[in-house]
């Protein structure tokens, strides 16, 4: 710390805020944070130890006058008008080559005009996605920054010194121009949604078709997670399996209710792909699902009146929670299959410039959807940056295939058995349409030119055409 | 025509604005249309007889100083800017009172923008659905109007007379206040795509899994639409397997290509359902798959990739078309249990008072959604207006029940044979969710809560917890 200025502040010093500023504190910066709240301040003094240079504010000037210059100041205040709000109280506080990031999940658009609107005070505006959740930011997040590359470059041994680690190889890179370090991230969480639903579903199966009990639950997901499955999903989901609820003594897995929250990202990835247009059927089944289990009402009346039977799965339960496994990797790599090519289209569309190859290299570590499959799309990215799908390499295309069967077979158990596995079957019939050179929708073009005149394409000419159907 | 002034004025004179102002003039009222193309006008009157009292102009002065007081103005022009330009343009025209209505597929946001703004002008405005097609619009579409009570009232008589009628009620009735009417032609659209999406999978099990040619197709179409499955849909389909293409002399839909177009009106559906939030996964199945086809190059190569064999399904036939018809049934009346679903949580969070029980009345006639189904719809509305899902009303959940065991059976004989049936399976994902009481939600809630303290509820007493997960 020169001249006693700090390196970094932080503006929000929620849970995430402090837990990057002490991260930040571990790796040598001297770091000040703000909150209008001076219990998180002291929150944050509390958790800190000798070694760091740490300090809290309750005055937003107090901390942007105790900065180093170029000022290096973070938001992490909740989405939307709280943004907006934070930029407006820092604009006359600020001069020219300061540089402020949000790091929050704010939608990719909101980041685009605040980086024109920042431009023109002569600021440095970065939107940066950071995964990982509250350890994560504690001891080594996955960030996804883009905009401005002064910026990039000025912040870049900071946000490397703080990341996660894989083959020491640190999980922070430029996601691209202008929102794409919102945006990556937003299709992050998209395909964070798909593989939560995915394991819900697999769950399902193995408690109501196979009747695990808790503890097998536990076993099973915790095996997984040694071989192809290992991921941090998969770890803290055979971990949720031990968690006991002191109140009622049961396992406390089993008194959460069964009403999903959400916070919008999965929303915003699923709208969004439907504008550009691209398709990612199984991120917008997650959505559709945590939808659905919001009416408990009224599936509770629903199921009064169809009173569902489901019968017990009759298989070799080892062999068919081989089979699970399979399909559950199956369907996971179909869902990262569709926000890369999700990835891939906004980058055109939006000449954002996204390296994919980063992207998977960054989501190696640190982050929620981190898992060893990123280690082969990372290799696929090497042989072709430019790759449109990651079911277009052939390394890939093998795995997938090797695991296709499973997936059959598992989704023609659950149908018959009554449980719902919307999201394995939407990454199924994706898959059978992506490698489909020809889909029935020549019939839905003859529909909407039959009743509506809106004319289709020929298989043997070029040109529009519109028949006068008898 | 009093005064020689006549009784409706139309902008826009394409084949939809054509048609209908002809079928007003069947009914007796005397139009009076506005094109800037000439030829538009002048194909408007070479297609109307001597009994008509029909007019074309291309100034839109000439047309506005025409038209008997309160002036009954309709737009069917591009949804978007181009309705706002024809507004701006007709406001130094018009006087207080006159009434102005949208035909076209207007998002419902800026209905509601127009609807304030007209008001405060002193103009009567109406947002109002038109479907049929072209064919429609010239001897009888549904019409769903919403906004304005005093402009509906007006305009009740004419439109009255130039809808559908079915068992001699007419296909129009008022759809809700505000946005209603382009909300509820939004959702119709939006069961339109997913009916379509449902009917091309029918047709590619039966083409590529049974193995059957054009002719046969037309037959059995032409049969499932003189039973249960009888609708606008089935009756056009089983038409365009008989269409020959005069350029080759084969069979028109074999040689129109597979990728799908779109106006819109079903990306509307599925992004609107996910803000209200309410579930709809066949409707963005239906989005995301056109969307899909839309990557044919990508497609025929990851075909190459992964070279899938479609074996023949080997069952007897006319049995397992009978359950094809069934399966089809079944998840048809799962897309509209959705879609009205949908209206009924729009209704009540926007204010709109939106009459389901008009909604299916006014749809079993005249509109691409129409079909002997809406007359169950009815009797289900007419015993619970206020009916949050059809599933919940006893005599369609046994009709369904009836069926179910078909849907499943397809699915597993599609999912083996690697065909596509994804809407399919999110019909019977859907019906196998929202007919469970106790969803594996709660394994989401956990993981949220463990990741990211988003907390969760419990199933034995209120509040909001989070738990310090080990």
């Amino acid at each position: 710390m020169s001249n006693n200025l700090f390196h970094f502040g932080m503006i929000g010093l929620g849970t995430m805020g402090r837990n990057l500023l002490l991260n930040l504190a571990d790796h040598g910066f001297s770091v000040i944070g703000f909150d209008k709240d001076e219990q998180k301040g002291a929150a944050l003094l509390n958790e800190s130890t000798p070694q760091h240079s740490v300090k809290a504010v309750s005055s937003l000037e107090a901390m942007v006058q105790q900065l180093e210059q170029p000022r290096k100041i973070m938001m992490l205040v909740p989405a939307g008008k709280p943004v907006d709000d934070v930029i407006e109280s820092l604009l006359p506080l600020l001069q020219p080559g300061d540089i402020i990031i949000d790091g929050g999940n704010s939608f990719f658009e909101d980041t685009l005009r605040r980086t024109t609107y920042l431009q023109s005070k002569q600021l440095h505006f970065v939107g940066m996605g950071v995964s990982g959740g509250e350890k994560g930011a504690r001891f080594g997040p996955s960030i996804m920054p883009g905009g401005d590359v002064a910026a990039w470059k000025n912040l870049q041994p900071l946000l490397e010194a703080v990341s996660a680690k894989v083959n020491g190889e640190p999980c922070v890179a430029y996601m691209g121009k202008d929102a794409a370090g919102h945006y990556v991230k937003m299709v992050h969480n998209g395909i964070e949604y798909a593989i939560m639903q995915l394991i819900s579903e697999v769950y399902d199966v193995l408690k109501t078709g196979l009747g695990l009990t808790n503890s097998e639950l536990h076993q099973v997901f915790k095996q997984w997670n040694e071989g192809q499955l290992k991921s941090f999903l998969i770890e803290i989901t055979a971990q949720i399996f031990l968690q006991k609820d002191p109140d009622t003594g049961k396992d406390l897995v089993d008194v959460i209710l069964d009403k999903a929250g959400s916070k919008g990202t999965g929303k915003w990835t699923s709208q969004e792909a439907m504008n550009l247009p691209i398709s990612i059927p199984t991120i917008d089944i997650a959505v559709a699902f945590r939808d659905i289990s919001v009416y408990k009402d009224e599936r509770v009346a629903a199921a009064n009146i169809f009173k569902p039977q489901r019968t017990p799965i009759a298989v070799n339960k080892t062999e068919f929670i081989g089979q699970l496994e399979n399909a559950l990797q199956a369907a996971i790599i179909i869902c990262y299959a569709q926000g890369l090519a999700m990835l891939h289209k906004a980058s055109s569309v939006y000449n954002m410039e996204i390296p994919l190859k980063d992207v998977v290299k960054i989501w190696r570590g640190g982050c929620i959807i981190r898992s060893v499959l990123l280690e082969d799309f990372y290799t696929a990215y090497q042989s072709n940056p430019d790759l449109s799908n990651i079911l277009l390499n052939t390394q890939l295309a093998q795995l997938l295939q090797t695991k296709e069967n499973a997936l059959r077979q598992v989704i023609v158990q659950a149908v018959q058995h009554k449980i719902a596995v919307a999201g394995l079957m939407s990454a199924l019939g994706y898959l059978d349409a992506y490698t489909n050179a020809q889909m029935p929708v020549n019939l839905i073009q003859a529909q909407r030119d039959y009743f509506g005149a809106h004319t289709y394409q020929r298989i043997d000419k070029p040109g529009i055409f519109h028949t006068q159907w008898d």
